[in-house]
């Protein structure tokens, strides 16, 4: 394999990564019929944070960060670092230093199929970051590595440019062809979600609003009273 | 097996579930002699919650969420929804419009070996729920579980009815019968720990408090003065 | 084995301790030639908590916390007790009352590779614990083990007297000798970092603030535009 | 909790045993509506053994075999050893010594929640395990469990006397009063699989045999050549 | 997402495929610049098998087999069958009848990032799997999945028709357009090992028959005797 | 860190480690007071083996056996490989290539905190392997380590020249100047079973074997016939 950095302009649509970054995770993914989602070992490094970006992605070796350096460069505002590595991998390859490196250029927040640290620091300056684990362990700049290459990063195909939502419930990828229709299919969904919310509150049971009965007698479902 | 609902008004006394609410999961699981755990991997979603109430179970597919909308007409107030699987499975199963819903029913919390998601959403409610996983993953409605009938949720048997106390330090599971004498042993347990720890905060070591010096010397614990 | 308590009045240079708990675990870590981590499932039970203390180590059995009222005695102020385990356990071993009589004696924290409960009493204190996971499991007084021994806890290998440092990157050990000299390399080190940070916060890229492009250039990388 | 041993003939039936030995354990599950399996990481010491026999259970405490020795003397022949754990715990509880015993005693099988040692003895004994790891990790003698209550093994609920069914597929439970009809209902399963099996290895798709074309079309699934 | 069959004939060509298999997975990994692995916990049901094949993908939902039937209808020859699930699970979704069905059309073998059943009867077919996990769970057939669809199985990514070579050592996915210069790299490095392996087995030491000593000089190794 | 390579004559006496050979993990582990024993996920890559000899150390990079050609030069026959790693990591660090060099050398095996591959060829040539996993995963030579350095190896501590005995059961360390008294007290352990084990082959219960009927009804246990 070529060890490359790919300088592409690729990206998803502004206002589709807008509107998507409006309705988190769980509703992006339903839109984008469950697919997308990145494991749920990735975690946010503090409650609270929302965001949505376009994907530089970087393959990197166990232990070495070099390639997240290399990949600063081809950040512009409104990206989101997506860091995969070629093995499972927890080591602290990104902390406070590289963090206002990424935030200077541009870039929103940061997802690692690694390890992060200094997360004290980040969280006091308020970037975001979602990984597989937090370790101070530090790295090496010894090994090639790619960015901007299709990366498979938590489970997840990530290809340069894609859309990345992160939030509380995890990350989702929406591929950058897309952005545009799930965040219209998001859109509804949303939409529809507060009317029921509201019969919900009132006390109406999911089985009748959603008509289930019928489904689960004819599944096979018994009620018995208890002896 | 027969899929079935099973309509029950068996629930522990209300007092021995106020009672215990009071001492929390520590305090319950030493009072029945240490057990009742649910394995440490169930988690709060946010810190500091703490319930108590009367468990309705639920025996869900992977992947499938059908039988907890089932389950929800099941609930009277203050209950707890108790979610089992039949297999390791870490999907979002529940969200803000099912708690929603098993709010309005009168349910004090969810406890659930499962995944689940809209978790800022449940913060904001101040729905306390206890789980496996954060996830964003969406579940299907196809295939039948059961309501109401012993399950093993979390390494813990659970019968309907069962009070279900949790709180930061996890979730016990104490069987219906036994609530009301578990609640007093917890009574007495904690009656005993502020003189102990009155004691231990003004210097007094454990090794005289509980009288432990004996015992270890007869175990054979020897003592030296390094090098 | 012979079950022992070493009493010992070996501890690092207290102004070594204090200059290390200025800088933190990551960078600890980093002036000691990344060394001394324990492993990342090590987590602080709250956010925010930075110690750093003279280790009294304590190698206990699983579900057996007899060895840490033994060990308490051991603690001046300024210590840190580091409870390892015979083996793999998640067991709730330490808990408010211990808590309570730690801090009696002057105890700063507990790291232990196991399990911690009463997480909520403890956060209201303020008491810091970096701990393998949180369980309200109860523990027998039923089996000796170890005070101030070498013990491998989470991964690492801690002499008595080692300095603890721990923060929310996690928990790292510097050999009580090596302190002083760690202590001034993590100034060192930290004094470098300002610098850097104001360049990057400009803009500048770390490419060439660390001067990378022609090693990267000779190991081979290649850039290339988007078809 | 008392520490109880219960002396019981509660046996599921010699002839159900039986029959339930000659399914294995996917069949068996099969049989009961899918139900009964502990979690796979049970898994054989050597491959290729098959047992079933009646359950008698072993209530520990982790690091502690004392009441494996108790147990002992609760079996008779054809009967299971089914060791579980108050907690999850990884140390060596059982030996070649033990499995002397436990087969002079007219014991099968073992099937342990924990760790079990000497296992080039076991395999040349021919004496079956089941475990959740191995680990020459010794063991204690300190503190009481139970026998033949009703436990937790890995996932399953146990009650004594249930049949044990145990395999390179895993273990399985059959409660000991389902144990006749559900040996009924493996022996139609397995009836039906011959033909089956005929039949797809001829070059009958499962689609056409079990008619599934209508139900996907139904489903919505679309079929479409490659570009 | 649409839930689709893509009936496709692409597969890369047979040479490529029959060379690929005659190297075994390291030494293709390695000849592809160290990329393609699924991860290290698939492992095979039985040691010693190695097949080399093209991919039919498949993605299914947890505990849900149902689109493996669908699946083996596009299997030809040569081919091996490729699970990936839209979430962690280890349920039984393949066995013996599975196994026939997939042989009579050819299928050479399956890659499963799920679980397996029967693996005593596959041991006697010889009918190779690498598998997450091997457990009787049962699962149902209710929702769809795709067929021959990009898919992520196991941390890799696998498009239909792609190569599969599979033995002791885990899985590895050569893309369909790289398998013939893939095929010629493996043949080269391995036309080289032998030589290697020879001077080894003489006593030559890796670091001068590979000529390392300058570069560890270079970068800062030191010897000393000990004291 | 100076990353070094200490030249060292220190080896346990060969006589005891040839007789601790004869005894295996366990009886080693317990014949120390239950010490020394490496995490139970190290595991042989072939039944059946039993080695014993003295350590010579390795300490790694995730993702780099640069360190091991060094360690090569090391050995002297007897010797057995110890490669640790300064974080988790699985990647296959060593083949048969390596397995040939270190054999020429006179290497009786490895025992390694991280990946094997080419484990067919391994259990071909019979040279025995202790891993925490098998992984095709390819690795660099780009970053120093050090060699007969203490190291901690799945969770215990190394020290050059210690004996290691690896068996079915996994991995022990006993401390070189320890060897020979733990060789005469495994010895001892060893003499003993025998007659035990003949006792309870006759049906003898460990129980009165062991005289354990009265500490048993002073720690309180209870019997009682089921209702």
């Amino acid at each position: 394999m070529t060890n490359v950095v790919v300088r592409t302009k690729k990206r998803a649509e502004a206002e589709a990564v807008a509107a998507l970054g409006k309705h988190g995770v769980s509703t992006a993914h339903e839109a984008m019929g469950r697919t997308g989602l990145m494991k749920p070992y990735m975690r946010p490094i503090y409650p609270g944070a929302l965001i949505a970006g376009c994907a530089v992605t970087v393959l990197t070796q166990p232990g070495d960060n070099w390639m997240i350096h290399v990949a600063i460069e081809q950040i512009i505002p409104g990206d989101v670092l997506v860091v995969a590595c070629t093995t499972d991998n927890t080591d602290g390859m990104f902390g406070d230093l590289l963090a206002t490196s990424l935030r200077a250029r541009g870039g929103v927040g940061l997802v690692i199929d690694a390890g992060v640290r200094d997360v004290r620091d980040l969280t006091e300056m308020g970037f975001p970051v979602w990984s597989r684990a937090i370790s101070a362990k530090g790295t090496v700049k010894a090994t090639l590595g790619s960015v901007n290459v299709p990366v498979v990063c938590a489970g997840a195909h990530v290809n340069p440019g894609d859309v990345i939502v992160a939030d509380d419930d995890g990350v989702v990828v929406v591929p950058r062809l897309e952005a545009a229709q799930v965040a219209v299919a998001a859109q509804v969904r949303e939409a529809n979600e507060a009317d029921k919310r509201r019969r919900l509150a009132s006390g109406e049971l999911g089985l009748d609003m959603y008509g289930m009965r019928e489904g689960l007698a004819k599944a096979g479902l018994m009620y018995r009273d208890d002896d």
